[in-house]
C-alpha cells in the first residue's frame, strides 16, 4: 500500500491494469496521451501499435474475451471517437475493455480555447462514452483518481462491459492519494433462493422425458465452461449452443447438438430443442441473432432460464441468483438422468480427395474442409457476413475456441480481434474467417500481426460483395471492388498468399499454411456470388418473405427485418 | 408542390438533396438502410460505395467543401458509429454534411427487443449525434418528416455544419405530408451597424501605415473568395491566410504573404502581420493550429476581426453583422490605399536538375518540387502530419484549391476526402499529400477511386512513423510498420506505383503521373526520419521547451501542448 503513496495517476493505472492481468495495451499515441505512452514504454506492459484506433479497440476486445480484461490508450477526439463503434460492440457483446483517452490538461481548458481535435465542449467526449460503457470518469482529481481507477477495473471485470477513463495530460504525472480501501459492492446470491431453484431445476430435468440444455455467451464471459462440462458429463444432457455462445461447449462433445437459433439452427439442434419438454437455458441473451430473428418455437412453460442475476422457471422467477453460483451448484449436485440421449453419428470428412476436387468450391464445402483441419491448437476468429452464418456448421473441438461479433455484427472485427486473441493466448494459433467486404475494412491490420511475429491463417470467403444483403434485396450497392487478397504481402509482407479455387488448391494451401508457423498466411478462396450458406438460405427466404409483405403494404406499419 | 403529396419520406429526402446540389451519396448499405438504397438506386443521385463508413463521411466532407453540401447513407449502429470521428471533424471544420442513418422500424422497437447492431437504448445513437451535428432528427412522423428534411438541409447549408437524419426502416416508403411552406428563420445584418462598421474599417485601413489582411476558413466555406479578391485587388492590401484558410486567396497573387500562424508562419507573413498597425481578420477561427499554438504576437487595439455574425474593432463590437454582408460591402466600397505594399520576389524553382538531384530528398526540397508542378488543374488534398506543416510553403495557384483537416487534424482524411472532392469538381485532378501513418489508416480507399475511373496522384511523405510526435517526445510507440506504398496496386490495381528516393526519381515519376490521367498514381517518397519540416522544427522546439518545463514540475499544474 505504501508504494501507492508515491505513485502518480498514470503509473497507478498501469500497475492496476497489470495486476488485473493486462500485459499488452493497444493503441496509437497522440499528443494528449503522449506522456502516458512514455510511462507505458517504461512499464512492464507491452505497447502494441495498430494502424487505426478502431483496430486497437477490436484487439483489446479480443484480448479481453480470452484473458478477462483488455485495454487500449488513444488520444482525445480523433483517437477516441474512432473507437466508438468497436467499444459499443464490446458493450453489446459483454467484453471487458478499458479505454484510456488522453485529453487537454485541466489548466488548458479553463478559457475554453479552440484546441486541435476539439469538436464541441470539452466534456462531450465523456458524455458520448457514458452511453457505451458501464463506467466513465475523468481522472482530473488526484484525491479521487486511484479510487476511480479501481472502480473502473472492478466494474469491467464484474459486469463484463467496457469502461472509459479520461486522463487530462497534466494529470498523468500527478501523484494520487491512496484512500482507505473502498468496499466495492459485490453482488451475492440469496442462499435459500439458490438452494430452492437448484432443487426445482434438477427435479424438472429428472422428470422430463426429453430434457435439453442450451448454452449461451455469458458462460464464456464468466469462464464457466469447466462447470458446464462437468454438469453435462454427469447428467448426460444433450446440449446446444447459441451462435454468440458457440464453442462454450466443445463441439466434438458426444452430447453436442449444434447451434440453436430458430430457423437458422442446425437441424439436429432445432429438432431436439423444439421437441424438448424441459429446456435449461444457461447464460443466453435472447437477441435477434441467437433467436434466428425471433423464429424460435418454444413453450415458455417448459423453459428454465438462468441469466446474469436471476432464474426464471416456467412462469415464476427466482431473483438474486447469480449465474456462476447457479451453474456451480448444478455441477456439484448433478446426477445421471434416466433419460438417455442417443449420440448422433459424428460428422466425418472423407479424407481422400472427393470427385469434386477440381470443381469450384461451395461455401458449404469450404466449411467442411475447414472442419477437417480444426484442432485444439487453433483459435477460430470469425468476421460478420455469410462466413458467420456458415460457421454454424463448424465443429470447434475442445480446448479450441470460437470468437465473433455475432450479436453486434460489426464487420471488420476479425483481423484486429485476432491480434488481441493471439497475444492473450500464445499457445493457440488464430484461424481467421473473413468475408471480402469485411477484409476491405480492416485486413491491412495484418501488418501488425506480422510486425509482432504472429502468424494467423486468414481464410477470405471471397463471394464478391455484401452477400448477406443480396438475399434480402439485390442491387448494385451490394457490389464491391475485387481485391487480390492473396497478394497483400506485396504491400507489407512477407505474407504467404494463396489463390484458391477448388478443393485441391485448398488442401495444398492449408497444408502449407499449417506447416508455416512463422508468417501470416492468406487464402483468397473464390466462392460463387450466388452460393449462400445453408443458414443464410433459410434466413434469406424468411427475410425476403417479410420484405415482400412490407413492399405490398407500403405506407403501413410493417415489420421488415 | 402537388408532386410532394405523392412522395414518400425516402424519395422526398432524395429529391431535396438533389435540389440542394447533391449528385452523389456515399456509404455502405446494411439491412436497416437497404430500402433507402433501393430508392437511391432508382433516383437521379449516384451511389458511391466505399470500403468503410468513415471513408464515406470523409468523402462527403470533401464533397461538401467543394460543392456546398455532401451526403452519406449508412446503417444503424455499426455503420453510423463508424462515422463519428469524421462527422465530428466536419463539425469542427465547418463542413455541411448530411448523414442519413437507417434504424429499426418504429414497429420493431415497441417491445425493446435485442436487435443486432444494438448497443443500448434505441435512441442513444440520436443522442450521440446531437453532440456532433447542428441538427438531428428521427423521421418517424410522416406529418413532420418533410419539414424536418427541409430544416436539416437548410441548417447544414446556412450554418456550414453536419446534420443527422435517422430513417426508421418502416418509414422509408411512408408517404409524407407537405405542410404549408415554413418560414425558415434567416439571419440578417443590421443595416445601420453594417454601414457604420464598413466606414470605420475603411477609415482605419486608409489611416494605417502598415495595414494587412488575414483571410480565414469561413471565407472558403461561404464562398466569398471572389469578393475577397476584388477587395484586395482594389485596395492593394497585402494578405496572409491561416492554415485552415489556406488557398482562400490564390497563393501566387502578388500581394500574398504566405501562411500566418504565430511561430509556425512563413517569415514574410509573420513579419508583415506582427508589425502591422491595422490587421483586418476576415473569417478566422482563433484555434490553436491557426495561432501556431497560441504564439501569435498581436496587439488587440490594432485588430479588426469579422467572424460569422459580428465584427470586433479594437475594444468595441458591432453585432448583427454577417460576414458575407461585411465582405460584400467592403468590396463594393474599396478604394486604393495610399500605403503601397512592395511585392516580394516570387519563389522560383530552378528548372534544371539541381546538384542534389541524386541525394536523398528532404521534406523541404520535396515541397519545392511539388511547388514546381502545381497548376490550376489540380486540387491539393493534404492529410494530417508533417506534410500538413510542410504544405505551409506550398504556393497554391489561382483556380486551384487546398483541402485539409487542418484544425481537427484527423489522420486518414485525405485519400477518402479526395474521392468526394474529385467527384464534386471533375475538372480538376486531385493531388493527395499524405504521411505514411495516415496512409495506413485509409489509403486502401484508393480502390474506390480506381473503381470510379478517378486518377488522383498520391504523394506519400514516407518519413517512417508518427514524426510530428517524435519532435515532442520520442519513443518506440512512434514507429510503424514499413509498407511498400508504391505496390498497393498489387492488391487492387492497376495503380501506377513509383519508389522515389531523390529529385531525379521524383521528376521522372511525377512527369509520368501527370501524363497518365487514366489511373491512380502513388509516389512512395522516402524521407529521412530526422528531417522535420521548417514549421515543425519551429513548433517542435516550442513544444519541447514546454514539455521540459512540465516534466520538471511533475505533480504541479503545468501546460503541455
Amino acid at each position: 500500500m505504501n508504494m501507492h503513496q508515491h505513485m502518480n495517476i498514470g503509473t497507478y493505472l498501469l500497475a492496476a491494469l497489470q495486476r488485473a492481468g493486462v500485459d499488452h495495451i493497444f493503441g496509437i499515441p497522440g499528443d494528449y496521451i503522449l506522456g502516458f505512452y512514455d510511462q507505458l514504454a517504461h512499464s512492464g506492459i507491452q505497447h502494441i501499435g495498430t494502424t487505426r484506433e478502431d483496430s486497437a479497440a477490436f484487439a483489446a476486445d479480443g484480448y479481453a474475451r480470452q484473458k478477462g480484461l483488455g485495454a487500449l490508450a488513444v488520444t482525445y477526439g480523433v483517437g477516441a471517437l474512432n473507437t466508438i463503434n468497436a467499444i459499443a460492440g464490446a458493450y453489446a457483446e459483454s467484453s471487458p475493455v478499458v479505454i484510456i483517452s488522453g485529453s487537454p490538461g485541466t489548466d488548458e481548458i479553463r478559457d475554453d480555447p479552440l484546441l486541435h481535435h476539439r469538436f464541441g465542449p470539452f466534456d462531450y467526449q465523456l458524455r458520448i462514452f457514458r452511453r457505451i460503457t458501464a463506467y466513465a470518469a475523468v481522472l482530473d482529481d488526484p484525491v479521487l483518481a486511484f479510487r476511480q481507477i479501481d472502480q473502473a477495473i472492478w466494474t469491467a471485470k464484474t459486469q463484463k462491459r467496457p469502461v472509459y477513463l479520461e486522463l487530462p495530460r497534466n494529470r498523468i504525472n500527478t501523484p494520487g492519494h491512496k484512500l482507505p480501501g473502498q468496499a466495492l459492492e459485490i453482488a451475492a446470491s440469496d442462499d435459500q433462493a439458490l438452494r430452492e431453484v437448484v432443487q426445482e431445476t434438477l427435479q424438472r430435468l429428472h422428470r422430463a422425458s426429453r430434457p435439453v440444455l442450451i448454452a449461451g455467451i455469458e458462460l464464456h464471459r464468466r469462464r464457466l465452461q469447466p462447470l458446464l462440462k462437468r454438469f453435462i458429463d454427469q447428467t448426460g444432457l444433450p446440449v446446444a449452443a447459441t451462435l454468440t455462445g458457440k464453442s462454450v461447449i466443445a463441439e466434438n462433445h458426444p452430447q453436442y447438438l449444434g447451434i440453436y437459433e430458430g430457423v437458422m439452427s442446425s437441424s439436429l439442434a432445432r429438432a431436439t430443442v423444439e421437441q424438448s419438454d424441459c429446456a435449461l437455458m444457461l447464460g443466453l441473451t435472447l437477441n435477434d441473432v441467437d433467436t434466428g430473428i425471433f423464429t424460435t418455437d418454444l413453450n415458455p412453460s417448459t423453459i428454465i432460464r438462468a441469466s446474469k442475476g436471476e432464474v426464471i422457471i416456467s412462469h415464476h422467477r427466482y431473483q438474486k441468483v447469480l449465474l456462476q453460483d447457479f451453474v456451480s451448484a448444478l455441477a456439484s449436485n448433478a446426477q445421471p438422468l434416466s433419460y438417455q440421449f442417443e449420440t448422433p453419428a459424428a460428422d466425418k470428412r472423407v479424407a481422400v480427395a472427393s470427385p469434386t476436387a477440381d470443381q469450384p468450391l461451395t461455401i458449404e464445402g469450404l466449411v467442411q474442409l475447414i472442419n477437417g483441419i480444426l484442432n485444439p491448437g487453433l483459435s477460430i476468429v470469425c468476421d460478420t457476413g455469410d462466413c458467420l452464418f456458415a460457421s454454424i456448421e463448424l465443429r470447434v473441438p475442445r480446448h479450441s475456441a470460437f470468437f465473433a461479433s455475432a450479436f453486434y455484427t460489426s464487420m471488420g472485427f476479425a483481423v484486429p480481434a485476432a491480434l488481441g486473441i493471439q497475444l492473450a493466448q500464445p499457445d493457440r494459433r488464430c484461424l481467421v474467417l473473413v468475408g471480402d467486404g469485411a477484409f476491405q475494412m480492416s485486413g491491412t491490420e495484418l501488418c501488425t500481426h506480422a510486425r509482432n511475429g504472429l502468424a494467423p491463417i486468414v481464410i477470405v470467403f471471397n463471394n464478391h460483395g455484401y452477400n448477406t444483403e443480396r438475399y434480402i434485396l439485390e442491387g448494385p450497392f451490394n457490389d464491391i471492388t475485387e481485391w487480390r487478397y492473396d497478394r497483400i504481402g506485396e504491400l507489407f509482407g512477407p505474407v504467404a498468399g494463396y489463390d484458391v479455387r477448388n478443393e485441391r488448391e485448398f488442401d495444398a494451401a492449408i497444408e502449407q499454411a499449417l506447416a508455416d508457423t512463422q508468417q501470416v498466411s492468406v487464402l483468397n478462396v473464390h466462392l460463387r456470388i450466388d452460393d449462400p450458406s445453408p443458414a443464410m438460405r433459410r434466413l434469406g427466404a424468411h427475410l425476403n418473405k417479410k420484405l415482400q409483405t412490407s413492399t405490398d403494404q407500403r405506407g403501413e406499419d410493417s415489420r421488415v427485418v
